[in-house]
C-alpha cells in the first residue's frame, strides 16, 4: 500500500527517510548503525554495479577479492592512514572460541592488505600496471547514522592500481575521476563538480584526493565518489618494489578510488519529491508500470487481455508466460526488460486496489514510465503514457509503442531530471568576495559558495567551526588573486559548502 | 611464465595447490585462514554468479543485503543453530574505540538476522512468499584451511525464503536442489548425486537438509551445494508470523540454500590434470587463446595481421581496437566475447616467449580452445584449432570459423569433460552388502560406497571414526531391507564416502 510522506519543505530529514521507507529501499537493522538494503534498493545498486563494472573492465581492470580482516599492525604501517581510520574500526578479538594473538580490524578500506599482496606479486616493470577492482562491504563505526549516507557497514567498489611511473598513476587517478563524473551525470542524471580536495579533506595517506560533489535539494553537498593518487606512500609502507627497465629497484606508484551505496541516497535527495522516489531511466529497477482500468467484468476481461498483449509486445511472449506462472499470488506480472535480468516492466493486476492507488504505489517506487489502459484505449488500440516527472498524459498508438520509443521517452525523462537538477544547482551557487559575505550566504541558505581562497588546515578548521562548511573541491588556480579570508596571495578558486 | 606442477598421482594435495598457483586463481593472505581470490579465480566466480543470478531471478527471487554483524543473542534463539555455529564464530568486541555492550558475531550464515527482519516485514498471507537471495562474504573460523575448500572467509550466495504452507516451502527446497543439480552438471560439467542428508549431517536448525555431492579425482566427495527445509524452527525463534486466510496467526515456513566459492575447488579437482587447470566452456573466463607462430620478421608481420583479422571476425573491429590500445605494454590483446564483459578471447603477441611456452601458459590457465596460426595457415586461409582436453589439432577454414562454430566446439569439450567425470565416478562407485566390505572398499580406495543403511547418529559416528566416511546422501528408500551394519529393518539406500 502507498504510504504517507512528510512534505520536503516541512522536514527534509524526515522526508528523506519517508521516501526510502515508502519505496522500501532500506531499513535500519537491529545491529546499531547497520542497514538492511531491501530488494528495491539493492536493485538500484545492481544497476550501478552493472554499468560501472563494464566501464572498469573496458579500461582493463579486473575484479578480485581480498580478505575482510586486516591485521591491526598493517594499519599502522602508514602513519596518516592509521590516524584517519583507527578511531572508526570494528575489531575482532576472538575467533573459534579463543582470543586472537593479534586483533583483526574489519576493513574500513583495503589499501593496506592489497598493498601487502601487491608487494608479493610485483617483481619487474613487466608486472605493471596492476589494475584491480573489488566489490565489497566495508565497516566504519559511526555514531550518528543515516540510511545510505552514513552507516557502519556499507557496500562499495574500491579500485587499487599500481604503476611504473608517477605520470601513469596520475593519469589513472584522473581517468577514473572523469569516468565517475560522466557516470554521475549520464547515468544518475546528477550534475557534479569534479576537482581536487584541499589537504585537510584528503584521504589519509594520499598525495592528491579528487572527488565529485553533487548538490542535494537542501543545498548541501554530497561527496559522491573519490579518486586518490597515493604517490609512493603505500608502496614504501608495504614494499611494493620492482626492477625497472634501468635494472634498478623502484617503488611503485599507486592509486585507489571508490563509489558506494551512498549514491542511492543521492538519487533520493536529488530527484525525489513529495510523492516519493523518482529515478532516471537507466538506474530504475522497474522501468515501466502498466495499470489497467475497468469497471465491469466485461471491461476487465478486455482490458486485461489487451494489457497482456502490450506486455508481450514489449517483453516477448515466453517472458510474459514465465511471469504469469509466478504471479498467481501477487497478481503482479514482473517481466524482465533486459537480458541480464536486472530491470523490469510490470503489469499490475491486483484486484484489491483501485487504479489510482496503483499509480500512487508505483510512483512512490520511482518508476519512470506509467502506462494506463482503459476500455476506450482498447477500442482505439492505444495506451496512455505518463512519465514520473511531468505526469502529462499522452495517447500513443500501440503500433508506435516499440521498445525504442519507450527507451527514448525514458531517456528524455532522464535528461529533464538532469536539467532540473542542474538548474537547481546553478541557482544555489554564488560567488562571494569576502568572508563576511561567505558566512552570510551560508547562514541564509545552503548551497555552493565559490570564492578565492588559500587552502590551509588552520583557516579551514576555523571556517568549519564558524559555518559548518568545508572546501568541497578546488575548481582552479587563482594565484594572482588574494584569499578572501586571509588576504594572502596564492589563492585557488574553491567551492565551500556544508556537506553530508 | 608457466610453472611446474607436481603430478597428481604423486601428491594430490600438492597437485591441487600447484594447479591453483599456476593458474593464479588464489593465494593465502597474511590473515590466518583467509584467502585472496585473484582475478583469474574471481572471474570464474563471476561466471557462476551470472548464471545462477539469472536463474534465481527467473524463479522470482530478488537480491538484497543484510548486515555482516549479528548480535550474539540472535544466534542463541535457535538451540541447534547456536550449538552448530558458535564454536566457529569470529567475534567483534570493540567498535569505534570502545568496548561493545553486546559482542557481535561476524555472520557465519544469515538465518537469524534475516529471520528477525522477516518478522518485521510479514503481517499477512498476502506478504508471502518472500523470495530473497544474498551474495555475500561469510566467516567460519577454521583451523585447517585449504584454498577454496575450507577457508575462514568465503564468498557465497544464500537464499532465504518464507512461505505460507509447509508444502510450498518443501517445493521451494526441492526446486532449488534441482536447479543446483542442473547447474553443476550443465554449467560446471560435474556429475552430482542429489539427495537428503541424514540427521547427523543436517544443517543446525533445519528439518531436512538436501545436498548435491560431486566426486573429486581422488575419490573423495565434495558437498557442492545445500538446500534446507527449515520448517517452522526459525519462524518460531524469530516470530515470523502472519494472519492467514483463516484470520488466525500462523508461523511461516522457511527455507535456506547456498553454494559458495568452494565450487572453484571442485572445478580444479574434477577437470584439471598434470598440465594445470581445465575449464568447461561456459565457466571459462578466457574462452579462446590465439597464438601466432613465425620465424622471420616478414612472417611475423603477415601472421600478426592475419591473427588480428581472425580476432576481429570473432569479437568485432571496434572491440579489437579497444583491446589494442590497452595492450601496448602487456602485448596480450584481451577482447570481450560477451556483452556482459565477463569472458574473453585473447591474442598473445608477447615477443619474449616462444609459441610452445604460450600454449603451455594458456593451458595452465584452463583455456578451453586454442588457435594456432602459422605462415602456412595464412597462405591457406585457415587456423589450427585445438581443445584443452584431447589436444587434437584440426585445420579450420577461416570462413567456417564463426562464433557459432567456436561455441559448438566449446560445448563439445564441456560434454566430453562431463562424460569423463561421469565415467570416473561410476568406476569409483560400488555397492556393498556388509560393513566389512564397506570398510575394505574405503580402505583400499576412496569412492562412493552404496549400501542399505539405517541412519542413526550413534552408528554414523562409529563408522566415521573407523573409516572417516560419512553418509553423503540418501538415495532412496529400502525399508524392506536390512541395515548392513546393525541388521535392523527400515534401511535407506545411502552413499558413504570420505568427504572434504
Amino acid at each position: 500500500m502507498a504510504q504517507n510522506i512528510t512534505p520536503r519543505a516541512q522536514d527534509y530529514s524526515k522526508w528523506y527517510h519517508d521516501v526510502i521507507e515508502a519505496a522500501e529501499l532500506a531499513s535500519y537493522s537491529p545491529v546499531r548503525g547497520c542497514m538492511v538494503i531491501r530488494p528495491n534498493g539493492y536493485a538500484i545498486w545492481e544497476a550501478i554495479q552493472s554499468y560501472l563494472d563494464k566501464r572498469f573492465k573496458e579500461l582493463g581492470h579486473k575484479n578480485a577479492y581480498f580478505p575482510l580482516f586486516i591485521p591491526e599492525s598493517f594499519l599502522r604501517k602508514e602513519a596518516q592512514h592509521v590516524e584517519g581510520f583507527a578511531p572508526e574500526c570494528a575489531v575482532v578479538t576472538h575467533g573459534g572460541g579463543e582470543k586472537l594473538e593479534e586483533p583483526l580490524v574489519v576493513r574500513p578500506t583495503s589499501e593496506t592488505i592489497i598493498g601487502h599482496m601487491y608487494s608479493e606479486w610485483v617483481r619487474s616493470w613487466r608486472d605493471l600496471p596492476i589494475l584491480i577492482n573489488q566489490w565489497a562491504n566495508v565497516v566504519r563505526w559511526e555514531l550518528r547514522t543515516r540510511l545510505f549516507l552514513r552507516t557502519s557497514e556499507f557496500l562499495w567498489q574500491e579500485g587499487h592500481t599500481a604503476h611504473e611511473t608517477e605520470e601513469e598513476a596520475m593519469e589513472e587517478t584522473l581517468r577514473i575521476l572523469d569516468l565517475y563524473k560522466e557516470f554521475a551525470q549520464d547515468f544518475l542524471a546528477i550534475p557534479v563538480l569534479a576537482g581536487e580536495k584541499t589537504e585537510s579533506e584528503r584521504f589519509p595517506g594520499a598525495v592528491h584526493t579528487y572527488s565529485i560533489e553533487g548538490m542535494m535539494t537542501d543545498g548541501k553537498a554530497l561527496q559522491m565518489g573519490t579518486s586518490h593518487m597515493l604517490g609512493q606512500n603505500f608502496a614504501r609502507a608495504f614494499q611494493i618494489r620492482f626492477e625497472g627497465k634501468d635494472r634498478q629497484l623502484h617503488y611503485a606508484w599507486t592509486t585507489s578510488w571508490g563509489v558506494s551505496t551512498r549514491l542511492i541516497g543521492a538519487l533520493v535527495m536529488v530527484h525525489s519529491d513529495d510523492d516519493g522516489l523518482c529515478l532516471p531511466w537507466r538506474v530504475a529497477p522497474v522501468k515501466v508500470a502498466i495499470v489497467p482500468i475497468y469497471k465491469t467484468e466485461e471491461e476487465k476481461t478486455k482490458v486485461t487481455e489487451f494489457s497482456i498483449q502490450i506486455l508481450e509486445n514489449i517483453c516477448g511472449k515466453s517472458e510474459v508466460e514465465r511471469a504469469r506462472r509466478l504471479a498467481e499470488r501477487t497478481q503482479i506480472l514482473e517481466c524482465f526488460w533486459d537480458e541480464e535480468r536486472r530491470q523490469k516492466v510490470i503489469l499490475d493486476l491486483r484486484e484489491n486496489m483501485r487504479p489510482g492507488e496503483k499509480f500512487f504505489y508505483w510512483e512512490q517506487r520511482g518508476v519512470p514510465l506509467h502506462l494506463e489502459i482503459g476500455p476506450r484505449d482498447v477500442a482505439q488500440n492505444q495506451v496512455i503514457v505518463k512519465d514520473r516527472l511531468t505526469r502529462k498524459k499522452e495517447a500513443v498508438l500501440c503500433s508506435a509503442l516499440s521498445r525504442d520509443e519507450i527507451e527514448s521517452r525514458g531517456e528524455r525523462l532522464t535528461k529533464a531530471l538532469f536539467e532540473r537538477a542542474l538548474k537547481f544547482r546553478d541557482e544555489h551557487m554564488v560567488r562571494v568576495e569576502s568572508y563576511d559575505e561567505l558566512k552570510k550566504v551560508l547562514l541564509a541558505k545552503h548551497g555552493f559558495v565559490v570564492c578565492n581562497f588559500k587552502p590551509s588546515r588552520e583557516v579551514e578548521a576555523k571556517i568549519k567551526e564558524e559555518t559548518k562548511a568545508t572546501v568541497r573541491v578546488i575548481l582552479g588556480d587563482a594565484s594572482d588573486k588574494k584569499c578572501i579570508v586571509t588576504g594572502e596571495k596564492g589563492a585557488k578558486e574553491v567551492v565551500f559548502a556544508i556537506a553530508y
